[in-house]
């Protein structure tokens, strides 16, 4: 089956494209000495999961339960949880979780620990833990090194937690800088921390300059997108997946109508100040999809010479690929061209 | 069971608002003679369309045939679909649904007239085609009365196709100017127009003072949203769905994090101008959902008095809640926090 024959929209994998991104930063982490553990919310797939694995990764970072269940139901023995576990029922699952896979979970509160403490005490295997910091990304983690040492120190007052490290995102200069202060304070308390785990696709190759991490936890890189083209951490060929799209409608002279609006690519927007649009026409580069309803883009051809009639069909690289992967329930993976299989995305909509 | 029983984060509709705005708006439409044909893109529910259309509906909207089947496949006779089909495949699909139910579709090229041409000749019953026209929303639809006539002129030169008449969206005072200079032209070629569509539920209530349509397709009125509020359509006592949250980090003291992020909640914002944000906490009204990545709420508590703690659960009122709704597998219904159902988001992801 040819590409072309998909009902559209549809978004589409180049097999060749997803497997060289998988090699390229398997060596770059190998060269450096660096334990890849890949962030698996880019593809959603157990699939290209084990293929990570089978390329050199030492396990797999989920952000959800619900992801992990799925991840260790199809074979997957090793997986970070990057996620405060808050409450009762969260905690249940994780302790049913260490029936079938290797555990651990990134936190930054006593509340979150409680809640993996209650887990311990049911779990079949100990849950190694690390203490999220902030990076400079003002999302979350403990903000002092004496708030991390606290923490390691409540975590090892718990048997069946095993403090294993620490953990952020993303990885920044800020990190080593935290690390400079905080990794003395742990020697002194006698702690040992183990891992260091950094993240994030666009800097992922400037990690051995960064900060001294020893995990690299990264999504993006598989698949790439117009937000990591705008990072410069990729080049349209390094770009995998593709949605694909016909023009249903040309109401005007210098407006296309596409069958791709926000429930197929997404309402993520780049940054200001770079490129507009929601996604990248490769072959009407000219093209802005200027706006998204829900099922409408609404592609504006004011600065194309060449324009694409209706019935044709045309290519998209979206903003954020991670979000794209997460509405639809498949996607098709390609050589050339030519289908080679249809994946069923079982970790999208694991929200919980 | 309770709500809070639900893991979270989950979005959950409260039954007797729901129907509460089912009711309303019906009884407007009865009062004005206008048909009530919902659109579906909301709730994405077979159960909620059979509702509607107990309380007097005369059929569904929706915008793709993957969308229809499953109404179809749930026991909906009479479906408009307000999309161009263009190509083999989803016409013939078109045609295989004819055996289930009564479809119209509506059009604005010659392109998606040559498909629904080819679905017809296969079609167990006549396809009812109408000509959208543009009314101001940039989007689609033909751009002239000229272009509407001789598109109806051409359906009708197809056996197996019934030209109903018009449809457009949104309906606004264009659509009248609309109006007002293509019935004359439809009348003296003698092509009967049984059927004008207007849709759109900021302006539903005023549809009797903007235009003489015929039949009203609405969304979003059954559930409403923060859009809603802003346009002044809705009180947050008409907002029926909600998505629960909870509190997994306070890294500062003016910042919690939740465990809702744009997987959850979509990318979607207000209009510039409106309100900021990510969704409205009814709890914490001075709390703003600044940032989202996939699986995180930033929420800025600076202005708050009171602020959320650790484990907390919250109340999200999401800015749209159509894409909302597309992002969950399932929806929980409730009374007063009691949960009466657990409803399968059965046309979720149908964007082909």
């Amino acid at each position: 089956m040819r590409l072309n024959e998909l009902s559209s929209p549809v978004p589409v994998v180049d097999y060749d494209i997803a497997s060289r991104n998988i090699r390229r930063l398997q060596q770059y982490c190998d060269t450096h000495q660096f334990r890849l553990r890949p962030h698996i919310k880019t593809h959603k797939l157990p699939f290209f999961a084990h293929e990570q694995c089978k390329a050199g990764a030492i396990g797999i970072t989920v952000q959800k339960i619900g992801e992990a269940e799925v991840m260790a139901q199809t074979g997957l023995a090793d997986i970070l949880i990057t996620y405060n576990i808050v409450g009762r029922e969260k905690a249940e699952r994780l302790a049913n979780l260490t029936n079938f896979a290797r555990l651990s979970v990134a936190i930054d509160n006593e509340r979150a620990l409680e809640s993996l403490g209650w887990a311990a005490h049911r779990a079949s295997t100990p849950i190694g833990v690390l203490v999220e910091f902030e990076s400079g990304g003002n999302r979350q983690g403990v903000q002092t090194p004496e708030q991390a040492v606290a923490l390691a120190r409540a975590i090892l007052g718990h048997s069946g937690l095993e403090f294993k490290g620490l953990m952020t995102y993303p990885t920044t200069t800020k990190t080593a800088e935290f690390l400079r202060e905080s990794l003395p304070q742990f020697r002194k308390s006698r702690i040992e921390v183990s891992v260091v785990s950094g993240g994030g696709t666009p800097g992922a190759y400037q990690t051995h300059e960064l900060a001294p991490v020893t995990e690299l936890r990264v999504g993006t890189y598989i698949y790439n997108d117009r937000m990591m083209m705008a990072a410069q951490a990729a080049n349209l060929e390094d770009c995998a997946l593709a949605v694909l799209a016909t023009v249903v409608s040309r109401p005007t002279i210098d407006r296309a109508i596409i069958d791709a609006g926000s429930k197929t690519l997404s309402s993520d927007l780049l940054a200001p100040g770079q490129e507009a649009g929601y996604g990248l026409l490769p072959d009407y580069p000219d093209a802005i999809i200027a706006r998204l309803n829900e099922e409408h883009g609404i592609v504006d051809l004011e600065r194309c010479v060449r324009k694409p009639e209706v019935g044709e069909r045309v290519r998209i690289i979206p903003n954020h690929v991670c979000v794209v992967t997460n509405l639809h329930d498949q996607i098709y993976l390609h050589r050339n061209g030519d289908v080679l299989a249809q994946l069923p995305v079982y970790l999208r909509g694991k929200t919980n």
